[in-house]
């Protein structure tokens, strides 16, 4: 990559504390003198939000078909990256993405799109816009689910079961082992100290940021 | 394909008379007894109408990158395909569809988004469910332009100028050169009974219609 910056997305299933650790790392971050850009997927911009919503919420009585709703994830990430995250990345400020292309891949191939689609449509999208980190936020789902249980959200993954939630941690865990160079799975049962240092660990070992 | 019905696309520049050789096409189909499903891109379903919209009218100040906009219309074609080309070719009906990929491979590769990457979403959206025969209406674009004028009407395309337009029949012509077998170009200035004759003709010969 050209660009000066540094980009680390966070990915991990709901209720996961990845708000929780961007605040974390932004803060210290900023504490080196770096500029942070906090931004999320899907969303980030103007525009990819219009998409973000037309996907989540689709007019009553119809439903996107799993292609759609991957294609409208990559619409979004388009603009996002065209638009927020490249520009970032030239000016040379540091990225914290909340979920980006490993999200789409986890939850779009669950619900029937095959990887080899996926992932060439991100390779169309993302080109050489690759993350330099991705942390993975990995629990137990019965554990996270009571997490959830406790904060009182919902959104159209959370209404989904135990089950599937397991799915999509052994997605993340399947990508995270075909790409150990890229990826970082920590344990997200610790406490949030604890959950932010091993991030720091990361950032500092790959990204060798003193 | 296993689909028992017939997939027919018209695809050319503004103006050159699509809407008037479906409506004849219909005609002509249905008096031979065939069921005929008439549709168009981007747009087909209510999904796809919602992203016709965000694609040719986004918000006030914004705009989408060419790779933005082709995503949108495969998504929009993605839902198209799902939930009402499939259905009717699977029923048995013949499909006349104006526009559909060989548009986004000409206005979206003229906007600057490579041609590969363009064929590669498009492979994984249309799948098996190629054209059995697409009907190219080609003219001169000074000659298209006047009948524009003269119809009154403007959209995003219609307000680019005459070079554009000039590109956008080269991009066609070279997919029809490219796919001789799937193609068939038609001179879009003959008269509308002409048109329907030469366009009936190819059916009959490429689809071995009586």
């Amino acid at each position: 990559m050209n660009e000066a910056g540094r980009f680390i997305t966070l990915e991990g299933g709901e209720g996961a504390g990845k708000s929780t650790l961007i605040t974390g790392l932004q803060a210290e971050l900023e504490r080196k003198g770096l500029t942070v850009c906090v931004t999320r997927e899907p969303g980030g911009t103007t525009l990819a939000e219009k998409v973000r919503a037309l996907a989540l919420n689709p007019p009553s009585d119809e439903t996107w078909s799993p292609l759609s709703h991957a294609l409208l994830m990559n619409t979004s990430r388009a603009d996002h990256l065209e638009k927020r995250i490249r520009p970032a990345l030239a000016r040379g400020e540091w990225v914290l993405c909340d979920r980006f292309a490993d999200s789409t891949r986890a939850y779009q191939s669950i619900d029937g799109v095959p990887t080899e689609t996926l992932l060439t449509i991100e390779r169309a999208v993302v080109a050489e816009t690759r993350p330099h980190l991705t942390l993975i936020l990995d629990a137990d789902p019965a554990a996270l689910a009571e997490r959830r249980q406790q904060r009182g959200t919902q959104d159209v993954f959370e209404a989904k079961d135990l089950r599937f939630h397991e799915t999509v941690r052994a997605a993340f865990l399947a990508i995270a082992e075909a790409e150990p160079d890229r990826c970082v799975v920590i344990d997200a049962l610790q406490s949030p100290p604890q959950v932010l240092a091993m991030a720091l660990d990361a950032i500092s070992t790959r990204l060798g940021l003193a």
